[in-house]
């Protein structure tokens, strides 16, 4: 098995060695395609692998009139135009819930982080003000886990996830999502609602245009000021603007965010407070979840060259 | 219900507040009694509360000749002689399992960000360097939880509790402890065998004589280069300097320190490892546990004053 994949995407090198051991790469870098590859090289592009997040528009499919199919490395694929792809025959696929525990796992740490404070108390330790009994405003006791009123935004792998973990920390767990799921778990019928009711608002919803700033000042007033926002979705849905005011005037109580608006995050507002932890995207971002991405990628871009059905493809709507 | 209380060990304000509320406090702060009252004074006591890691010997008891109960405000009595206070008919009482969620937490807290480096990653995009796209070893992609061998070393209340948490993130999970207990994890029949089988140790036991710096060399020796160890129980149970050692030269991975031989701890070696996360001795300390904490402090109070069996007495050997 061999053939030319065009790598649409800017990804760290790691990610694209056991891909490149099967294909011929060509790699944008990131850049754009029409500065980079002439467009006769363009024409013969039949497959491209993609980060999800990248936007990847009709013109940019335009520039490739034997594309094929779109293979997202990861769960999402929302830089994706679907429907134009859908009216060129442009198959779309990308790796279900392979990284799905790996990015449940930072929501949690980003949970237990940020609401037991634990970047300001390992420097409280690192900086000697433990040893000198200096009083911290930072180091009184918050309220703990049993009874914490989890909500979970969005049901899917990720979702499921995210519930069982945080359910094991004897929290009580409700979600919302467009549908009800045949979970162990309350169904809130609107995310407002959810937002009232519970400690800790958990956005692990599939991000679109339908959920672009859905996080925005009304839900933030809603979660209130004992209440802490983690996403771990994309940076999109939260209005950055509205959460940095509310972090600003109390409006909550901290927030724990993997995913920015704009990426990579450059130090602002948002960076300087002690009551958020921030991680650079690396949700799903472990050894074994790259392995199983990786698997998905390959088992679809095995069958994309063969003109099979991609066996892992994207289902909106879902 | 009224009556003095001795107030032996130096606690923050806020923990006494519901305490004095209803008995008269005679607070050392912590310093020695005899400087502090008088012989009269001291002659007249009957019920003091400690916390349990204060040390607490025959000769200070002695001081007391009217003292009929010992309360200590947490889990641990570790400080304190049982022996001689058993011999001179004096009580002693603790909270058992009142902290033991709180506890847990801090002990998944700590595995979760050390494992998937969330200081260095938090600091990663404060500092810009993730906006700069500036290469970090830290930032690497390291085993994730599904399939990880987390050991818990203790199956009291809190490591029931640790393991119940860590089982939620698909992780295999066995444990070591005097004895076997009927939970639904795996029994491994030394703390040698545990450290060499697992890839995070988290030790739970309750410390004393028998556990004094039983995390030795030898221990990290077989935890090993991806091995983790984190120690929510007492600083004790750990040979601080072989830690230190092993994670100058690698010989584990990194750790998640919530306790110390020395409290509160200074900066030092430890302090300055970036694959360490350190916490100041706060895992009992949320609000909740606090409250759950005083109860039982109250309710053993009520029980020594009026000459009844402690409703929570402490249960060596256990």
């Amino acid at each position: 098995m061999s053939g030319k994949v065009l790598v649409y995407s800017r990804f760290p090198k790691a990610m694209m060695v056991p891909i490149g051991e099967r294909y011929d790469l060509l790699d944008s870098k990131g850049r754009a395609l029409e500065k980079v590859f002439s467009a006769a090289q363009l024409s013969e592009v039949r497959i491209l692998i993609s980060a999800g997040a990248t936007l990847l528009p009709a013109e940019v499919m335009d520039l490739m009139p034997s594309l094929k199919a779109i293979v997202c490395y990861g769960t999402g694929y929302d830089g994706v135009d679907i429907a134009a792809a859908s009216a060129r025959g442009i198959a779309v696929g990308h790796s279900p819930a392979a990284n799905a525990a790996a990015v449940a796992d930072i929501a949690m740490t980003l949970m237990l982080a940020v609401t037991r404070r634990l970047l300001p108390a390992d420097a409280y330790v690192r900086s000697g003000d433990w040893a000198a009994a200096k009083p911290s405003p930072q180091m009184a006791p918050r309220p703990g886990n049993p009874g914490r009123r989890v909500g979970v935004y969005g049901m899917g792998a990720i979702g499921r996830k995210i519930a069982a973990r945080a359910a094991a920390f004897e929290t009580d767990v409700a979600y919302f999502s467009r549908s009800r799921h045949d979970v162990p778990y309350r169904y809130v019928d609107s995310l407002a609602a959810l937002a009232e009711w519970c400690d800790v608002l958990i956005v692990a919803v599939r991000a679109g245009a339908d959920t672009h700033h859905i996080i925005d000042a009304d839900i933030l007033r809603r979660l209130g000021p004992d209440g802490y926002l983690v996403n771990i979705s994309r940076g999109s849905a939260v209005d950055e603007a509205a959460l940095v005011a509310a972090l600003t005037d109390g409006t909550i109580a901290g927030a724990g965010l993997d995913v920015f608006e704009t990426e990579p995050h450059s130090p602002d507002a948002l960076t300087a407070f002690p009551n958020v932890v921030l991680t650079p995207h690396i949700g799903g971002h472990t050894a074994d979840s790259h392995i199983a991405m990786q698997a998905c990628v390959l088992a679809n871009l095995e069958a994309a060259f063969e003109g099979k059905p991609l066996p892992y493809p994207v289902a909106p709507g879902s």
